[in-house]
């Protein structure tokens, strides 16, 4: 059984898999998520991402759930499905009740899980780079938090596939760039690595903090700052990183080239060193 | 049977209507819906509220559903639930398919409706005015579209309901006042009525509508612009509009009283008005 959901400890079919109508997170977008992954039947950086979960559902104020609990569960699903290269799901929302804002009266969680394999990114991307268009960044005011406040990032994505592009990435006021629709982004101007800083304007990747490990291990010069449009358009290189987007240079933005309009070297480097961590496992 | 659901056109109890867990409205929020409700019988406004959630669809570019088929869908199902003072909610979504965040290769939208008895605001609320909290507006950038990133309404209901309040409104950059958590919001000044204009940042309600034709009506005058936090403080009367909200007055505001702290003369004609084009359905 290759592909499986998961709904409060009930395992089935994907297709077969169901939530109730009144589910929160249905109807209000009140849930939280993340998606693990793993290699040769390892899941990679489950403990950072069993963290950031712990610190989504506190910033919603869910209710308490045991780390132990979350992670048996994950385990467990993960094992069962038997698939050496897999994407886990896990989708907890604050539980099921009669449609109301504030927050309901049960405090029994949802749990949702899927496990299926990876939808790799194409070869072509990996090689040759992929393109991006840029976008007014139209998303809530608390992108830190993983929650399934998905639609402009939908939305994003559509846009750029209509535009024959790869991905979006969203600038904020003042021309800031922000991050890409499942994706942090990087920049390398003059041989160092730049990135935006944690703020409530992006997501805590886990991809992210591995590559600047990566960078503090390899001694290349890295600056958590703000930076904007024109240095994106003028930098050397251009990455996303991401779980299954992992180290992914991006050669084009807005139709103009990124420097040569090839992969660059540092993106080489980072997406080999990457790998030699994931072999590592 | 008074309180049902229905997914794509079959009915059932509320408690036992399922979703799939990859239905896009759960995992992206990449759905619309509406509030419809009924007094003594009959649905108010039901064209009014099928062109919004036209347009609303049109937004995200839902593939096309005939308005006949959702008309009668919710006519039907009204009909069936027997109730006289009914809250129908009705959400539509992109549907179901492997999470990706692009749109779907499905052309099949879900369709999934609860009725319900009306949660009335209470009588004290309607006699003696509201409470509410103001907090700047971090919801995303499309408001004008009905969709169930709903999720900053919710933490802004909630932090309202922790505060001791009744609503929270949201207030946007410069200090604007934007509109509830699920309702419009209005300041009477000096005898005139002033209310947010339609940008992308309210939604465009349809009480609201109704109350701006009923000033007409009454050569009540009414400005729809800008207005700000000190407008909001200052004002001599503040309601909010909505489905379920109809005219409600609010008195407090962040703790300090709005003129005199009682229900003004405005509030209270517009409230009957309300009330007597609803007795004429």
């Amino acid at each position: 059984m290759p592909e499986l959901a998961y709904v409060n400890g009930k395992i089935s079919s994907i297709e077969t898999a169901m939530v109730p109508v009144e589910d929160r997170g249905y109807q209000f977008g009140d849930a939280v998520y993340e998606v693990i992954v793993s290699y040769n039947g390892h899941l990679f950086a489950l403990e950072e991402h069993l963290d950031r979960l712990e610190r989504s559902m506190g910033g919603l104020q869910f209710p308490h759930i045991s780390r132990e609990t979350i992670h048996s569960s994950i385990h467990d699903f993960f094992k069962r499905a038997g698939l050496l290269r897999a994407a886990v799901y896990m989708q907890i929302s604050r539980g099921v009740g009669p449609r109301s804002h504030g927050f309901p009266e049960t405090r029994e969680l949802q749990v949702v899980m899927t496990v299926r394999e990876v939808d790799e990114k194409p070869v072509k991307h990996r090689a040759e780079g992929t393109a991006a268009i840029t976008m007014k960044d139209f998303r809530w005011g608390r992108c830190d938090i993983k929650t399934v406040q998905l639609l402009p990032n939908v939305m994003a994505k559509q846009k750029a596939t209509e535009s024959g592009a790869d991905d979006a990435i969203f600038v904020g006021d003042g021309d800031v760039v922000r991050e890409a629709t499942s994706s942090n982004v990087f920049i390398v101007v003059d041989g160092t690595i730049v990135t935006h800083p944690l703020t409530q304007n992006i997501l805590p990747g886990i991809t992210r903090a591995v590559v600047i490990d990566i960078c503090n291990d390899l001694s290349i010069p890295l600056e958590e700052r703000f930076y904007f449009l024109n240095d994106l358009y003028s930098a050397d290189e251009v990455f996303m990183t991401g779980t299954i987007t992992e180290v992914l240079p991006v050669v084009m933005i807005d139709g103009n080239s990124i420097s040569d309009g090839k992969v660059g070297p540092i993106s080489k480097q980072l997406y080999g060193a990457l790998q030699e961590k994931i072999n590592n496992l």
